[in-house]
């Protein structure tokens, strides 16, 4: 049996994204410019900030008025006021508000800390709001940088979710297109022939977060290439990763 | 700047592990027979299943004795009485016992299905444990392949678990040694000048989830190589990637 291999590469070089910046342009040149020719099945992962600073979903928090409850809330928990402003705003249920934590269902329907609403890597004075519709962000993208590169390829929009039990962040795919999610082996055999029952692994979210190990938070690199992953080609979604609330047994 | 990039070898060929096996022997083997030179720092990541049929934790279900509880909870969900038994055995808290699932704390600390008990890839009949300690299993599988390769190299014993919100599963670092099992941001500054708050990434589990994508479930390809990590040198734990008790909202 021949070893298999998995490239991750971090692309770097992308100018500061704004509101309207073409990403697959910016992309198409950071790539090309570190000479990296881009292959049939190749994944994209791009950081959600930069898909949300081109999509425009940035806060000025001085046109924000926080109501009592974000008020009572910042004051508590030496926070701005205006930051749990926005963070209620994007919030569908709140799943915990305890010691100072908001974890938040999002409109989207991701449960997870400040709504995602994030003030890092943002002109000081703003936050940046996840994008309205991840899967649609990642279908463009796909669409547009198969364009630019005349392959076949997938695209996952990613975002560094905190997560029950365990220590620190990990990297998880918001958006998903031109792939399955995930790899699903129920029904499948074991090496001693029996029936794999409970095994569908959430392939999307391992590629996040084996491309957020090339990005850093503070290096700039918001996009990493991953290569070699012989996924099934669909249409994909990201929506699909989100758990049912009614099977859900933690919020 | 120059790309990053790392690289994740899947290294198949290792024969079957029964208790009592080298692991290194077995891996150092499988790795020269695919002519893969390993260098400084590189990282091994290595399933749970084979680490703990090394160390003989296997349970013959014959020899298990269920309590009313496990007997009562089996014909409710359809399950084995023997197995839901041995579930119970490696926990030292439930934390759900609903709609047939079993969340366990186990008594490393781990909160997972099924306490991480496991009949997959197993001879029938038989169910495999959790390392008793995967901190240690790492250190010991750590020292003996830089003794086989000697060069200083990272060792991470994972598994895939479930988690809230999602759905799949992804890889998890159990045991980590050679390595600090994060990458801390907190306290370093953005492109802005902005402090950056909470940004302890999962790094260890990150790269347990990236190495799980050339592993799959029925290829046996229970061990991958990362190479291209540039992480700092530590003695490390897996330990300190469980969230404590008393600091989680979600127990």
């Amino acid at each position: 049996m021949r070893s298999t291999e998995l490239q991750i590469i971090g692309i770097p070089g992308l100018p500061e994204v704004a509101a309207g910046s073409r990403l697959d342009e910016l992309i198409a040149a950071a790539v090309r410019s570190h000479g990296i020719g881009v292959k049939q099945k190749d994944i994209f992962v791009v950081a959600q900030k930069i898909v949300s600073k081109a999509e425009g979903r940035l806060v000025r928090l001085e046109t924000v008025d926080p109501s009592p409850l974000a008020r009572s809330w910042a004051e508590a928990h030496g926070k701005e006021a205006a930051v749990v402003e926005v963070i209620l705003g994007q919030s569908r249920r709140l799943v915990r508000m305890d010691r100072g934590i908001l974890i938040a269902e999002t409109a989207q329907g991701f449960v997870c800390a400040n709504a995602g609403v994030d003030a890092s890597n943002v002109p000081p004075g703003s936050v940046t709001l996840l994008p309205e519709d991840p899967d649609r962000s990642a279908a463009e993208l796909r669409v547009a940088l198969e364009r630019q590169f005349r392959v076949p390829l997938a695209v996952i929009v990613c975002d560094t979710f905190g997560r029950p039990w365990r220590q620190g962040l990990v990297n998880v795919a918001l958006g998903v297109s031109g792939m399955d999610p995930f790899m699903d082996y129920r029904g499948h055999s074991d090496a001693f022939g029996c029936r794999l029952e409970a095994t569908l692994i959430a392939a999307a979210d391992e590629l996040a977060s084996a491309a957020e190990l090339v990005m850093g938070k503070t290096a700039q690199i918001p996009v990493a290439l991953v290569r070699g992953f012989n996924y099934p080609r669909a249409e994909g979604t990201g929506r699909r990763m989100i758990r049912p609330g009614d099977e859900d047994l933690f919020r």
